[in-house]
Formats: structure tokens, C-alpha cells, sequence
């Protein structure tokens, strides 16, 4: 094993190096959704790229901060390096993995010098947290993603956990109360998926 | 195949949509790098990801706009949905991807709002030109990356393309000249591999 800690350099820089390695493992954490193309489930590190990206696109004159929105979601996800992925489908593992989530950030953001270490959980807890309007933007962009992947390719991901139409519409609503802007297109992708059977009724 | 064009939204959206799901065809571009585990190749758009919160992390105190650099990373190898991945081991190549990548560029920022589409663009361009100092930072960290990554694991790409120390030192010298903070960082990594016998003599 590689360790940050043999190079001959200054603490910062090695902490730093340590915890951009350690963050490298969301690329083998692999979520419900697939590519579009079905061939392989998405990694988490594919989807925080996708995610901040969506931010910059569907960002753009909101009047908010996108460097911020950006940040927060290249970082919203790395606790999953400790914790694993779970489903949004599944509320009650959702509530239980909160204190897994909550000590995974303790020990990740730990890796870094206290300055940076503390301003990326800084953005990880304000993503959680959904109140400013960067968070609650990113936190739409967080929900509209799958549902964006889901709809665009061959719904294989829909299809093995029979999601519903009614789950969709609940999603949206989610988005429209996150960001309204966000809302009708949220609401179009739902239309679009039921009306061609992509959904149960 | 799903189309944002059949959704019923204004335009810009159906474009902004439209552009995300094909920019998602960068987790189908497989690089030469492989995972640290050496299990796959790593994703054009997990590289993306990693580049991006490597800007975030390393460009701390360096007095840069980390908004743009982030954003530049986040863009900087849509290209390579169309173009596909040249490694930066092969210079040949690099040279004859360019016409190519820069009708990629036409097409894939095209797929945009004029608006929209024309920032993203200019952030590609910006990357490329390598001229203003978060341009500069963005490259050296894109360069960084492979070298930290092939350190941190099991050095199989290293070892696939027989690369040298020789090549290696070349490249962090390039990396110091783009953002001279960095290279001290790129050369203990370096170092490091030279001394665990991870690159050729």
C-alpha cells in the first residue's frame, strides 16, 4: 500500500495528497443507477461529476453562487467512501445510515489540515442541512440526476424495483419545494416516463 | 432512445437536458488508468470528478478563482464523448486529436443555449490555451492526477507502459512550470515511486 505519509514534504501537502486518495474510493462505490446504456451500474464518483455539472448547466442565472453549488456537490457524496450507497427508494435505511454518515465525515474530512478540512465539511453539512438556497438547489439537482439517467436510458433501473408513478410525482414535488425552478422540469421527465410505460401506474 | 426534444418545457431547458444526457456518455470513455485497485480502468468522468475536488483541496490559499477552476475541470474532457481518450504518454496522438476534439467542442457546447452553451465553451478553450493562472493550476493538476493516482495503487498502468523515471520527472517539471506551488508535489511523488522501484530506471 501507498502512503502519503513517506513523502518528503510538509504536513499540509501530505494530508491533503492522503485525503484525495482516500476520497479516489467513491469511484468503486457503485449505485442502483445504471449508464444509460444499462452495461454497469453508476459509480458515485460518476455521479458527483454528473451532479456538479447539471449545477453549472441548470445553474446558470438563478443568481446563486455556483462555485458553491459546485463544491458542495463534488463533495456531497464522499462520506460514502465509509458509508455505501443507499437507495433513495429506501427511506428507513436512509434514516438509519445518518450516524454511519455523521462519523464516516469525521474521519474523511479528518484527513485534511484543519483550514480545509473544516471548509469542505462546512459544504457537506450545509448540503444536509437544505436551507441556503445553494444547498437547496443542490440538494434538487441531488433528486432530478436519477431520475434525468433513469428516464434517458432503458429504464432497467426503474424496472427491477417496479417504482411507480406516484414515487416519481413525489420526487418532483420534492424538487419543486427544494427549487421551483426545477420543478416543471422535473415534472416534464415524469409526464415523458409514464406516457411511455417507462413507470408502473 | 429517449429525447429531451419531445419534453414539454421552454427551449433552453429541453437543450440544457439534452446536453446533460449525452455529456453522460463520459462515463463510457475508459481511460488508461486504472482504479487503485487495479480492478477496471477508471472513467473519463470519475477522472473529472477527482480533478475537480483536487482543484478544491490543492488550490486553497493560492489566491485563485476556485469556482472557475473547478468548472474548468468539470468541462474540460467533454470533448471526449465524441473524441474519445488519448493517454499523455502517446504526444503523436495528442497532436493529430486536435481537429477532432475541436469539432467535438462544436457539437457537444452547440447542443446548448447560445448563452450557456458559449461559457462552457470558453472554460474548454481557456483550459486548453493554458494561459490565465486557473487555466495553468487546472493543468498541472490534470497532470498531477494519473501520477498520484498510478502512485497510491498498484502501479499496473506504469508497469503496462514501461514508463520511466525519465518520463515521470518530465512531467512534473511541466507541472512546476504551470503552477510552480504544485511542483514540489509532483516531484516527492515521484521520488517516492523512483525509490519503491514502481517506474523503470
Amino acid at each position: 500500500m501507498s502512503d502519503a505519509d513517506h513523502l518528503e514534504l510538509p504536513d499540509d501537502d501530505r494530508q491533503r495528497l492522503g485525503f484525495l486518495v482516500v476520497a479516489h474510493g467513491l469511484t468503486g462505490v457503485e449505485r442502483v443507477n445504471r449508464l444509460r446504456d444499462g452495461s454497469r451500474s453508476e459509480t458515485s464518483a460518476e455521479h458527483s461529476w454528473h451532479l456538479a455539472l447539471m449545477g453549472l448547466v441548470l445553474g446558470d442565472g438563478q443568481g446563486l453562487d455556483l462555485g458553491r453549488i459546485t463544491a458542495m456537490l463534488l463533495v456531497h457524496d464522499i462520506v460514502e467512501v465509509d458509508a455505501g450507497d443507499v437507495p433513495i427508494y429506501d427511506e428507513a435505511a436512509r434514516l438509519a445510515i445518518e450516524a454511519v454518515e455523521a462519523q464516516a465525515a469525521e474521519r474523511l474530512f479528518g484527513l485534511l489540515p484543519s483550514a480545509g478540512g473544516g471548509d469542505l465539511r462546512e459544504l457537506w453539512e450545509e448540503f444536509e442541512a437544505a436551507q441556503t438556497p445553494e444547498a437547496r438547489f443542490a440538494r434538487a439537482v441531488d433528486r432530478l440526476q436519477p431520475m434525468v439517467l433513469h428516464w434517458s436510458g432503458d429504464g432497467s433501473a426503474w424496472a427491477a424495483r417496479g417504482v411507480t408513478v406516484a414515487q416519481e410525482r413525489a420526487f418532483a414535488a420534492q424538487i419543486a419545494a427544494w427549487w421551483p425552478a426545477l420543478g416543471p422540469v422535473a415534472e416534464a421527465v415524469v409526464d415523458d416516463a409514464a406516457a411511455r410505460g417507462m413507470l408502473r401506474a
